[in-house]
């Protein structure tokens, strides 16, 4: 049992836990907690920590069978973990490398994509991504800007759907979007020269969204790459809905009009 | 100006921005930032505060016009801050108090209320306001035991929307599920025992949607009184959505079928 926080191991996982050079590096993530631990692919495992407290509860401990783990004490499990009250699992897991070409295999009849520009909270990416899964998207493809996928915060928001739902990086967001229309309509939530409400296009056929950063939304040019800018009508004074939420309401738009 | 956070009124302040019982006690809250300021109804003031260099930007000084304000040195601004980077502004506003029939007042139309049990995250409540008024609802009605609307992350996340949406907590929500059946019919989003996909029913006439806890739904008793249970379709692996974007996606689709 490792008991002490100078082990280099532990030390490691801080680090993980904390940087995204380290995770790029090593090509790797952390996942913490007993359900989403239980939904982790198992060939995808590099590590697992689990606190001796947790290996005292005999269903916990059923869940590591057929796994490799290192037991650590309470108090240096605490200093690894990055939360409040941590369950006393933790994984290291592989990172995901998908191209643009595994995204478009992922659809199961016409792709509907979600084109994330700048987007910086995590807990909004996380929610996108389980909020995405449910309504069947085919991808989430993020602009180099948006915030870190392997970041703790987002990857708790994901609830998950994190080993489930392809994603990717592009560094050239412009030249994605016109590879993306050869098999898809682009439709931009921008206010600008919007010409239609969110509900009155048609998203049966293959359908990319694109959602801007939560402070400034979409820029001028990703939005005018775009095929048709599209509006979510609001009522009252308010300016902009939170991002995850229009992000949402567009996905299942779309959804409700594929179930048909 | 004040220099010392020993002064009665700055612990105040740092009483009403961290305990609930104190803002109940003086029957107000605090808000923070140059926008939602911009936003609140100069009668509601209580008092401000804002920082030494917030009042050295002209166009900042000229949002204070015609309001009495405290000066507080940049140190101790940051100490009655409840955010990283304080903008120098934050105001002591009265608390809210509608009744009910305050709520369906409010109503242009059919009201369309939502309804939230034990909801538990002051995010996903602030996100439920600002989603609500851009979908017109009517009110936001909320169990005893959700939390406070007047926790500063709650304040944030509303984005100004607290002082437009009425809301109202009960003590007992079953019998206020029975005064809205008078006027609204009563959509529980509830798995077990549900006809209808939220995308079936006819929300045009007087509605209520009732959302549960994050991590454990409705309650029997709750979705039993409901007339309506219904379910938001879900594909993969998803057990369920974040809260708030369930109920954006309800509130949305009322909106939508109001739109038509």
């Amino acid at each position: 049992m490792i008991t002490s926080s100078s082990n280099a191991q532990i030390k490691n996982i801080i680090a993980l836990q904390k940087k995204s050079k380290a995770r790029n590096e090593q090509d790797v993530f952390v996942v913490e907690g007993i359900k989403i631990f239980s939904e982790l692919p198992k060939d995808r495992i590099v590590s697992v920590f689990v606190s001796e407290s947790f290996l005292e509860v005999p269903e916990q401990k059923a869940l590591l069978e057929g796994v490799k783990f290192e037991s650590v004490s309470d108090k240096v499990f605490k200093e690894i973990s990055d939360t409040f009250t941590p369950q006393g699992i933790l994984a290291v897991v592989k990172q995901y490398h998908y191209s643009f070409e595994d995204l478009l295999n992922n659809a199961k009849g016409a792709p509907m994509f979600m084109v994330l520009e700048e987007l910086q909270d995590p807990g909004n990416l996380g929610t996108i991504l389980r909020t995405g899964e449910g309504s069947g998207i085919t991808g989430v493809i993020m602009s180099k800007g948006c915030v870190d996928i392997y970041n703790s915060k987002v990857i708790r928001s994901t609830m998950g759907t994190v080993f489930r739902v392809p994603f990717m990086y592009t560094e050239d967001l412009p030249e994605t979007i016109n590879k993306i229309k050869d098999t898809c309509t682009v439709y931009a939530a921008y206010l600008k020269g919007s010409r239609y409400a969110y509900d009155e296009c048609d998203y049966t056929k293959g359908t990319a969204f694109v959602i801007g950063n939560e402070a400034k939304g979409l820029t001028e040019e990703i939005a005018g790459l775009a095929d048709e800018r599209i509006i979510i009508p609001m009522q009252g004074h308010v300016e902009s809905l939170n991002a995850a939420v229009a992000a949402s309401i567009l996905m299942y738009e779309g959804y409700r009009q594929r179930r048909r």
